[in-house]
């Protein structure tokens, strides 16, 4: 089972990876036969080429995510992160309130991951 | 399916509940079949009774829960929330972070919960 340090470590390296805009890396923190719920409550993204897409498409729209408070492990092969994603735009900033949950293989490598908001979580630039 | 701001409400509930002491408060928000992971990695508690011989051991320490970030709802039956559990103590504070994953039954009752932290995620007081 990876080390508390080892979850925590890959957790940051995965919104380092995403922040700047590296979907290679991305991916390569996840297992081949891996499952994205992004957000929990939509269909499964299984396996490489199916994770790839998603985070091409979600990385297109220039989000950073930045962490609410410390990256949680637990005594198993799971930890989780409060975050928020952040998108620039020229009418004001989009802000959506994140809890990423996920678990590890053996390697240390994403298993699966949940991501939980909801369309309230959302906030979005007032436009006059 | 429970609205994003009824299960907001409970887990804000949950909290107010477990930081007045009130035991009965915290178990009435649980269905009658539901089960507890706390922390993820042991033994699950299911069902009202052992759901409750949990919770009176975990509040008998008068810790005090509080958010580390807005509660987060989903596109489905489950919300999320990171929060410090913090216990003070002659010697000191001892603190643990925390995420806890809730599941909802139709009525707004929680149907499962997760919480994530490890030993790393634990502070104790430092005693010279």
């Amino acid at each position: 089972m990876p080390s508390e340090t080892q979850m925590k470590h890959h957790m940051q390296a995965y919104l380092d990876a995403f922040n700047r805009n590296d979907l290679a890396a991305v991916v390569a923190l996840y297992c081949d036969d891996a499952t994205v719920e992004d957000p929990y409550g939509t269909p499964l993204k299984s396996g490489k080429l199916q994770i790839e897409a998603f985070y091409r498409q979600a990385m297109s729209n220039g989000a950073v995510l930045s962490l609410s408070a410390p990256i949680r492990a637990s005594y198993s092969n799971a930890a989780a992160m409060a975050f928020d994603a952040v998108i620039d735009t020229p009418q004001g900033e989009t802000r959506v309130k994140v809890i990423d949950v996920m678990t590890f293989t053996e390697d240390g490598l994403f298993k699966s991951m949940q991501a939980y908001f909801g369309p309230g979580d959302i906030s979005v630039p007032v436009v006059p």
